[in-house]
């Protein structure tokens, strides 16, 4: 039995366990307190459903694949063109560890995803914020012509589409993806080129 | 009881009929003789199993909204960038239409895609090539450049995949839908255009 005081990180790694062990339709409050040892009502106290849990947990987990890909957003070694390419690549990249690391995860995050939730929302919110910081540096240096990047930015994310909504992991592994996405990405880069 | 020779379409009518009234999971062999009132063995007789059943009944249905798509692919009333709009306009009316007029057998072929089924590499397979068709024809009037027109069909059609991808349905009825494709064509011709 546990004791001492429970807060929500403790919480949510036991739940990541639990999500592991058992997949996405288990780990409710009560799977999660007896993996913890304590009462389901302490586990209520910082989260009120099975839902607000798989909630904190894919938000979370989202979160820790973020790093590189902001690094990318930001940094400036790359011209804008290039950058986006990489952005994408390394986002593809992210999403194919996520599921071969973490494919019960995964799972949860893809049925997160189909009902709209608000942490897979808010995820691609910061894509698409990452994806205008670039088309408007792009602007900038004359190398993207966008008369409102955050509008480019949400199409040039719906065009991608087949390489990070968790929907299409299924043919994230096949020969030919990253060349595809490659693909998308020269067709994508020559139309915001100015003319 | 029902007389007579039975042939393949109207056992494929039965099957429609049956997966209407009951769903993807059902119309086996048995539910399908059942409402024809014939013996099962007759039904095997054309379609050795419910996977063979499925196939060929999403393929006649597919087929069905395929004439538009195809009169837009060969038109030459608009040139081939208006076309290529045009085309995915169609498209995206098209199956939203077998969505809203059929959910059941849309689900039976929601089921199919993910399988990766003969009938569902099929009718992708015919759609790229009327996109080869549009694109290759603007390489010939000048409007776009292409190195390899079936390698950018598969790219276009990668990157409209939210439009007409069975999986992405739920969120066809949303309102900027339509507009959100029309963006992502803008950009796509532009990238099509020769610099």
């Amino acid at each position: 039995m546990r004791t001492g005081p429970l807060d929500a990180e403790t919480i949510l790694t036991a739940t990541e366990d639990v999500l592991r062990r058992h997949g996405p339709a288990k780990a409710t409050v009560l799977d999660v307190a007896r993996a913890l040892g304590v009462s389901h009502a302490s586990v209520y106290r910082h989260f009120p459903s099975k839902a607000a849990l798989r909630e904190a947990v894919t938000r979370r987990w989202l979160g820790r694949a973020r790093e590189p890909l902001a690094a990318v957003a930001t940094g400036t070694r790359q011209a804008p063109p290039e950058r986006l390419r990489t952005w994408f690549t390394t986002l593809f990249a992210a999403k194919r560890k996520l599921l071969s690391e973490d494919p019960e995860l995964f799972a949860t995050y893809r049925v997160l995803a189909a009902e709209h939730s608000s942490a897979a929302a808010d995820h691609v919110t910061d894509l698409v914020e990452q994806l205008r910081a670039i088309i408007a540096a792009g602007v900038t240096s004359g190398d993207f012509t966008s008369p409102d990047p955050t509008a480019t930015a949400r199409t040039v994310f719906d065009a991608t589409m087949a390489y990070h909504h968790p929907a299409h992991a299924p043919e994230w592994r096949s020969p030919g993806a990253e060349a595809a996405l490659e693909s998308i990405c020269t067709l994508l880069i020559n139309g915001l080129r100015p003319r």
